[in-house]
Parts: C-alpha cells; sequence; structure tokens
C-alpha cells in the first residue's frame, strides 16, 4: 500500500526496489564526461537501421533487453512497460518495444518521462497489480531536431540558451528486488511561467522543478541535507541557475545537493553545446549509466531524482502558446545491510 | 490492494468507484443515434477559440470541469488526473488541463487512452497514493484529420473502411464514492498483424481487442454471459466484425454482449462516416454519455470496457511500417445495494 501525504504525494509503504538498469548513449553522449559510465555507446546515429526514428526504436529495445538480462530474468517475467518519447505518438516506444510483447503503459512526459515512468511502475508494483514493471524512454538528436527544429541539412545556427537533444535510452526494472529501494514520489503540477522561447527551455522548465522539489521536501519534512544528491533531468547551465535561485528565495539552498543530468552529459566547452545536453534519453541514461550504480555501489544513499519535461509543440508555439513544464520527482535510497 | 491474476491483469481489492463523469461531444456526434445523451454539444468546431487545437483543449478543459462540478468537488480535491490525446506532443491535454494545477500524468494511448487512464486511475487509487484521481481524453475531427490525413481544404474522398475521428471529450473521477466500482483490469500488450493500411484501422485494432477480451475472461474464469455488455472503443465496423470472427474462433461467442462505441455514435446512412467513429474522444464520450449513466441506474450491472487504439503515426508509416494497435479493459460493475 502506498501511503498519501499531500496532493500528488507519496510514501510507497511496501518500498518496490529496482532490480536492474541499462543505458545506451550515442557517439557525441560516449565523447561526453560520462561516456566511460554507458553500459554501451553507440558510434553510429542509425544503429544499423535505415531511419533515425527506427533506431531510436532500436535504443530502447536494446536497453530493455540489456536491462532484463543484467536482472537474469526474460522477458515473460516483466509484468508490465511504462514507456515514452518525444518523436509524434510516442513511435519510438510502440515500434522499440512491440516485439517484447510485454503489457504496455504509453506516457508522454516529455523529457520528464523516465521519473514518470518510475512513479507509475512503482505504483503498480506497491499496489500488487504487477510484480515487476519497467520504464523506458529514448531520445535521439536527429529525430527531435528535424520534429521541433530544422531540418538538419538546413544547418541552422544554435541561439546561446539552447541544449542538445541527446542519442540516449535509459531502462530500469522496477520488483521488489535490489538493493535500492523507491521510497516515495511526487507527480508533478503544470507549471507555465509564460515562456515561449522554444531555444531556452531551462528557463521554461526551472519552476516546474523548483515547485516538484519544494512540494516534496515540505511534505516529507526534509532538508536537502537529508540527501547526497537532488538531481534534476536537463535544465543545463541556465536552467539549473534559475533553480537554485528561485528555490534560495524560499529559503531552500540545494546548491551542495544539486546535480543536472542536462549539465553532466557534455562538455560545453569543446563539444558545443550550449547549455547542455536535453531529451527523455538525457535525464535517463544519466540515471542508469551514473547514478544507480552509485547508489548500488553505496557510494551514495539517499538520493532526489527530479526529471523535467516541456509539453508543448511546435505547433502550441507556433500558435502563440508559451511553453507549459512538468517536473515529475522520486526518492531512491540504498537499502541499509 | 491489487491482486495480481496473471501478466497486466489484476483485481482492484479496494474495489475504486466512478464518483462522476462528464462527455462532450460536437455538432455531428450531436446529431448521431446517442446525441442526446451528452452533457453537452458544442455546434461551433472552433468552441470560440482561434484554432482547432485551442478548441480540442477547451473540450477536456469543459470536461473535466464538469465532472468536477458533477460531484461537488473543487479541483484542489482531485489529486491526479492521467490524461493523454492524439495530437503531438499531447497538447489538447497538457494545455486544456494546465490551469487546473492537478498533479498531471500524461499518457498516449492513441485511442484506448480512456480504458488506459482507467486502469491508471484506479490503480493510484487502489494503492492509496492518490484519494481521488481523473481520466481526461479528446479527439477533434479537424486536428486529427490535417494532422494524420490530408490538410481539410484539400477535400479529399474516404476510403469505404475510413472511420471519422470524433470531436468529443470523456471526463471521469475515480474515488472510493459512487455506486459503480471497478473490478480489475488488463493492461493490453502491443499487436501487430502486419496491416498497413492507415484506412482501416479497425481491422489492425480488432486482434488487439480480441486477445485482451479473451486473456480477461480466461484469467478471471469468466465467460461472456457474466456481462451484460463488453464494449469495444472504436473499431468501427470492420473492425467489430473482426473482432466477433477472432473471438468465435478461439470459441469465444460475444456477439450477444458485444457493442462498438464506434459502430454506435453515428448514423452510417445518413451521416456518411464509412465504418464508424474513432478518435480517443469516441469512446470516452460514449462510456460517459450512455453506458456509465446505465450503470448508475442500474440498467446494466456488470459491463467490460476495452477501448482500442492504434499506435502509429504518419511517419512510421511513410517509412514503411505497419500499424502496432493496442487494447487496455476495465471491469466496471454496479455496487449490489
Amino acid at each position: 500500500m502506498a501511503e498519501y501525504i499531500d496532493s500528488g504525494i507519496f510514501n510507497l509503504s511496501s518500498r518496490p526496489r529496482i532490480q536492474s538498469y541499462a543505458s545506451l548513449a550515442g557517439k557525441k553522449e560516449g565523447e561526453g564526461p560520462l561516456g566511460r559510465y554507458f553500459d554501451l555507446v553507440v558510434e553510429d546515429s542509425h544503429f544499423g537501421k535505415d531511419t533515425w526514428e527506427k533506431a531510436e526504436s532500436h535504443f530502447q529495445c536494446e536497453a530493455l533487453s540489456m536491462a532484463i538480462r543484467k536482472a537474469e530474468l526474460t522477458k515473460e517475467d516483466i509484468g508490465a512497460v511504462c514507456a515514452g518519447d518525444l518523436v509524434n505518438q510516442c513511435i519510438s516506444s510502440t515500434y522499440g518495444l512491440r516485439e517484447f510483447e510485454i503489457p504496455y503503459i504509453g506516457i508522454y512526459g516529455a523529457c520528464s518521462t523516465m521519473a514518470e515512468g518510475l512513479i507509475l511502475s512503482s505504483v503498480l508494483v506497491d499496489s500488487g497489480a504487477v510484480k515487476s514493471c519497467a520504464a523506458v524512454t529514448s531520445s535521439h538528436f536527429s529525430t527531435a531536431e528535424r520534429q521541433f527544429r530544422f531540418p538538419l541539412s538546413y544547418g541552422n545556427q544554435r541561439t546561446p540558451t539552447s541544449q542538445w537533444t541527446c542519442t540516449a535510452s535509459g531502462a530500469v526494472i522496477v520488483s521488489q528486488t535490489g538493493n535500492t529501494e523507491l521510497v516515495g514520489g511526487c507527480i508533478g503540477k503544470i507549471t507555465d511561467m509564460d515562456v515561449t522561447d522554444m531555444n531556452n527551455m531551462g528557463a521554461a522548465m526551472a519552476p516546474a522543478a523548483a515547485e516538484t522539489i519544494r512540494r516534496y521536501l515540505t511534505a516529507t519534512g526534509t532538508v536537502p541535507e537529508n540527501y547526497d544528491c537532488i538531481v534534476t533531468g536537463d535544465l543545463g547551465t541556465t536552467g539549473s541557475r534559475l533553480l537554485l535561485e528561485f528555490l534560495l528565495k524560499q529559503g531552500i539552498d540545494i546548491s551542495k545537493q544539486h546535480h543536472d543530468c542536462g549539465v553532466m552529459i557534455f562538455d560545453p566547452e569543446t563539444q558545443d553545446t550550449r547549455c547542455g545536453g536535453s531529451g527523455c534519453g538525457c535525464s535517463a541514461s544519466v540515471l542508469c549509466g551514473y547514478f544507480l550504480p552509485m547508489l548500488e555501489r553505496g557510494e551514495i544513499q539517499n538520493m532526489l531524482f527530479a526529471a523535467t519535461g516541456a509539453l508543448m509543440s511546435p505547433v502550441s508555439v507556433q500558435q502563440g502558446e508559451s511553453i507549459p513544464t512538468i517536473s515529475h520527482l522520486v526518492h531512491l535510497r540504498r537499502v541499509q545491510q
């Protein structure tokens, strides 16, 4: 049973656990500061397929296969999979996971997808409805760029606040086994601060992350010092600065605990990625490649993972709308031996 | 607590209930056989907004507002909302529900969205994580037509197996109150029978519905005669015929219990809708306008609601892919007084 704490905030009484996880990243991500942490770096942006969309699907397929293999399970052992991505109608997920024949829950949280998937997976396992549940997501620079921005061959210039959509994927299997437990979570609220610049997603998403982190800390009566890490999804450098400012104005200083997956994944000096990485695969691959192994090895004990997503579309922005954003949070803790 | 029955199939031990619901439909749907059952028929396809996308968002906003009003609640009473739609990046949902500031779970199940939303809402309430949860979805003929098919002004001819995307929305509030209980559900598996014709969705989706209904009946040891109605989402006439054939080959005859929302919502003789209605709003509005009131009044006692979705995109079909489909199922029962 879960325990209701406050609106959208809950404690998972049965403490579902993370049984396994896997991460894949593209060539550029592999050349970044975290390159050596990913399970597999895929040099070919087509991953042997004839379109980028099929390549992105293959990233998800491989990420889930690898997580299942690591857990020494078969696909029949996975009771459900929660998956989504940025491509229209979430085809990276539906085609990538089609062959598994696992009960499928399609989700859309833009770049917050991994946190949303972990919330749903952990509630499904905690409730007893499902014995083990996978959360999977991906993004691909080329599928995102041409869908949200410009044809790649156009070679457009990038603005200083822009971010680089990561080619990456992550998969997590939640069950009752493993040494990292899911303590609770916070379902994000849609936050819209009237930002309309699609090249400044960090600024649009920072208020959502600030609000979700503040709500969780307040509702659980905890302070930043209770956590080794407070990790945001892909705010990038601009968004991260704003997040710290917003929270500090409310008397919450997370500067010592805060890490942002978008800031971590690239070296802006040498990789020309402006404010950092973005995309569903960014926080998913950094969580699965970097943070979950640290929890498993006991190098950190307690972390908040707050992925962020921008819920607009090119059509909504063309129609003059501002950018609604969201941040979902899960609380992960190493089981005390 | 939920009780695991089989892969993706569960029993909701705490029996969450349907507290309230609301349905909206467009002009054409209002002129159809079910016109008098909808809470509101909106004559203006723009619903007072300057774009069809904004109109569709407004349908969701009004559906949820109406369901909250009927339950004599305020938006603060709703612990979470599970919502999604067909428009790229699910903007009908994100913009339509933005102002509520309710913790938001974005989902993508194409036309199966209402069933997926009811599964997640009932598990969230059953688990105790959330006290009341709304499931909301919509579709709009004009946003779908131009995104998936042709510009409306092109005036293309429709094939005999095509369906008409409904302009409609439905919202359901799941909590512990009400006289209809959610008994259990079945999370659908992605099914792909190599159909590649985007104008024959019924044929693509029928195998998914057949498989989900068969799995639920088998796992729960029930037979079609145990239910007053077995309702599918939007298979249309072609898909419905195939569904009955597929199940009959496996020894399951649902011909007496079966109803399809896509078949019911239009009169093909007078409305030129070929195989019937489709879109997330089709099964959502027929469930909320027609079936849930019948359950509430005790005219039926026990029903299965299996909405179906086609998980392709124009891009995936252009890239030569077949159409993956899904069907999620919830079991609804009137509480015995």
